[in-house]
């Protein structure tokens, strides 16, 4: 495997060709070699913080190359850009805020500012108002209109304002489930502008009992407020405009829209700027979160993450988790030259994750201009993808091991359950055995001897010898959980999210804007209108014709029914 | 945009080389431009087949790079394999297999022939039966052993016995409830080994009302097994052995271990060994979206795939849908150096569906080996990923729109629909905008004007115009459907099916094995043995340490709890 070199970012030049020359030095480098010539490296290449454990032993790199990463986060000053992060300074540059979401999820003393203030007494005076309503809904005490108590939740919300309260409630779903005081309601999610979404989520819910939770920093959100105004219609028509104030409520910046939508005051909860939206679960946007799990499993929730935000502002950088595993991902991206991360949750309760980290990491690090406003000339974040296990191994596994173009693979194994004890164990010999496939692979003599022990002829052994060949030495992180539970859960998105900011430091990217959604947007309105009728002034001849297709098939569809 | 030139394929190297000049030639093609220059663009790069319009105007192509790779085509005997694929010659040669899902679909008269004997009399015979116990579930008929009418489905299933059931099911459910004769059962999913999937599938079921659909070709399938008892110890400890027989249904080729199992023959369906798990939905591991959508809707789902199998076999190369999907992919992966196919179905009812095309493509085209047992040197299936829109604009579309590393798109969208129409239009507007925003991008100075235009100081212009510029020029698909419906949908995931295996031909692999699956199962036992505390011989240090940490965590989860 030779790949070429990259040019590096600026300042990072000698720590970039060094890293460049192990690249090389280790062109013929064996993961499972590794561990025969050291039987330290199993124990070397750890690292624990807040119950979690990264085995990244199976990587194609070793102590020298970790040191070279270490220099590298060194010289792209690391250490000032935590400082500066956890410190509240405007880091966001291109939107002039600061990017403060440890400071939601801080517990006890810990302060947090921004422009010399402490954000903690706002941020504590929303965490209590939401944790009292949530309670108030699971006890029962907060009635809909008719006076029944709610029964279902639909959270309508878009990007961060879906993706990570989903993906929680469903990992934690089980676990609330044996809470002594489940009182939970059912949670439901709409983000998508198809009207199928919203169809779905009604079915079968009564007016009566349903709350709405409408999420949206600016209340503007096109796909948003349009679910939200046909969830309006639908509870308007069975219970009269009277009724939207006990079934609606806001988690937004925008008082006055809130407002206006027939939502009081003290059904909205606020945010702030410093709060990017791929990072707001830990806010007011964590509301269905609480609705679901009860203040305690959200408490815990934010417990984990904080804990490992201390983790990561204080461990020393060969045991700092968060900081690792973006080097390992700088290595196998920048210097190995692989264009995806795997990621593959053990766990069906995390079937979501794969969905909440695609933002997060190519949301905040899919960019091409650097903090100074230059095009990068290095890759910056790699393709996002993955399933669950065991089912990922029953769908495209196939390709991960013998396919010609590898890419590493982020195990995530939750080891122990309230489940089947055996069930559990399959699950976890599994996932173990798979890291161990890809790594050592299997040869073609090693095939033949098993062939020939099962009496294979000639003419089998010329027909299946090479299509059992496994090449091996693919690389791969484990990342182990004691168990899926609230705390653990915590921990581990707030070690991948800080994983995302390191990269974006060594980069040179801002991590926390995202002009990349922005001209879609601009171009939408004008098809819209068009679509419409309008006159469609300056677009190009690819979209005129499309919009004439999708014309000719709506029209079509209006007559054919 | 230089990448170096792949080695070909044996016997392709002149048009290899040829297309490979033409990247070179197109280094500095536009696509935006390309149009401008032509106005006939549009209209040229569309085809039609069975209500379904592909249109790739917006890839980086013109007229002599579709001859180039029409030639392409021909020379690696695309033709001849076609021809062998539908007669039911054995082109799975490592298992000495036919791949004929396309016999699976048939209607009327059509005939499929393995070894020259027909397999339709035993194709219509399973058909018949399937649809007649799913209609006398669906009306009542069929009655659990208490006498009550099953209400709940469940299908344990892992691989292509769960992800093609489940996606389709998922995407004709509001379809299904607008039928006149809605009387189908819910249907829930269990593909996991994780004992949570079960346990999530259980909650609010009731025995008396419920089926299992177990579906294992061989009926040894370990996590399908392991949830079949599961399911089978939670009907009997309610109901009694005796009950077994009215709540169990198998889709499988093993009779004796269905019969042990205490599923009678009358309640087991058969497929063969011509049909591979990711191609079988068509076959009886349909038989959960019979019980869904019913009869008519899946005749007419089949109905749709059997009108893409004809188009496929006798529309001429240049406008025949599967063919240049997938010359467009092999432009894309081997001469435009792209490692990922992104896929977006602008509809909710599609959120399986990225899965469903994961283990297709990957599963079917993952493969370093030739048809002659070559190592393969050249690129074969990129990586597969994507998520449904609009909700993937608000996630990862900053990456495909700004991120350094261009990955091409393949927007599916069904332009009509059954609910708000102002919704559906927003729909579609955004899927348009999209395209167009990646084909034609915002160059510096239209920012500047935008922003100048807006009152922007020099300040801001400084700050915002760079990261405001999208480079454009990337290339998608638009695949339009006239709706979502049955028959659509068959002939869109036949088009998908045709499409890699047309890129196996030019790969030289073998698309209907998945030797890549074996090493991690055979690995997993000796781990599963290992966690019980038996010795295990010859496993590595890596797995030896992750057993001894799973261990530990697995006990202090017993002892904490």
């Amino acid at each position: 495997m030779s790949v070429p070199a990259e040019s590096s970012p600026p300042g990072l030049e000698a720590d970039w060709l060094a890293l460049a020359a192990h690249a090389s030095r280790l062109e013929d480098f064996s993961i499972a070699r590794a561990f025969d010539n050291d039987p330290g490296r199993a124990a070397a290449m750890r690292i624990q913080a807040c119950g979690l454990q990264l085995d990244y032993s199976r990587q194609r790199m070793d102590e020298q190359v970790q040191e070279a990463l270490l220099k590298l986060a060194d010289a792209a000053d690391f250490d000032r850009h935590r400082s500066a992060f956890f410190a509240g300074e405007r880091i966001n540059t291109t939107e002039h805020r600061a990017a403060l979401h440890m400071a939601l999820r801080a517990q006890g003393e810990a302060d947090f500012l921004v422009d010399e203030g402490s954000v903690m007494p706002e941020v504590q005076a929303v965490r209590e108002r939401l944790l009292a309503f949530s309670e108030s809904v699971r006890s029962g005490d907060w009635r809909g209109a008719t006076g029944k108590r709610i029964k279902t939740v639909i959270n309508i919300g878009i990007g961060g304002s879906d993706l990570g309260p989903r993906m929680v409630c469903r990992a934690l779903q089980e676990h609330s489930q044996v809470l002594p005081r489940n009182v939970g309601p059912e949670l439901r999610f709409v983000s998508n502008v198809d009207p199928a979404a919203m169809q779905g989520a009604l079915a079968g819910a009564s007016p009566d009992e349903t709350l709405f939770v409408i999420t949206s920093k600016t209340f503007t959100t096109a796909e948003t407020m349009a679910n939200a105004a046909a969830g309006r219609r639908w509870l308007v028509s069975a219970l009269g405009e009277a009724a939207v104030a006990q079934h609606f409520v806001a988690v937004s910046t925008n008082a006055e829209a809130v407002n206006a939508f027939g939502i009081g005051e003290s059904s909205m909860f606020e945010f702030w700027d410093w709060v990017g939206g791929r990072f707001s679960l830990w806010s007011a946007v964590g509301l269905s979160i609480a609705l679901q799990v009860g203040a305690d499993a959200f408490t815990d929730l934010q417990q984990g993450a904080a804990d490992m935000d201390q983790h990561f502002l204080h461990a020393p950088p060969a045991e700092n988790l968060p900081l690792m595993l973006a080097l390992i991902g700088i290595w196998n991206r920048n210097f190995l030259g692989r264009s995806g991360l795997v990621v593959v949750p053990y766990a069906d309760r995390l079937e979501h994750f794969v969905a909440w980290l695609q933002q997060l990491e190519m949301e905040s690090n899919g960019k091409g201009v650097t903090r100074e406003g230059e095009t990068v000339q290095w890759s910056t974040c790699p393709q996002i993808w993955g399933d669950v296990g065991t089912n990922a191994q029953h769908a495209f596994f196939q390709l991960l091991h013998q396919g010609p173009d590898w890419s590493p693979v982020d195990f995530i194994l939750p080891v122990g359950s309230e489940g089947d004890d055996q069930q559990q164990r399959m699950l976890v010999s599994n996932c173990l055995a798979q890291a161990a496939a890809l790594m050592r692979g299997r040869t073609a003599s090693e095939v033949r001897r098993r062939m020939c022990a099962a009496g294979a002829d000639e003419e089998t052994l010329e027909r299946l010898v090479t299509p059992r060949v496994f090449p091996g030495n693919r690389a791969s992180n484990l990342l182990l959980l004691p168990k899926l539970d609230a705390y653990h859960l915590g921990a581990l998105l707030a070690a991948y999210e800080h994983k995302v900011f390191v990269q974006g430091v060594i980069w040179q990217i801002n991590s926390f804007d995202q002009w990349g959604v922005e001209l879609g947007k601009l171009i939408a309105d004008g098809v819209l209108a068009a679509l419409a009728g309008e006159e469609m002034a300056g677009t190009d001849a690819a979209t005129r014709a499309s919009i004439a297709d999708c014309l000719r098939l709506l029209e079509g569809a209006d007559d054919g029914d």
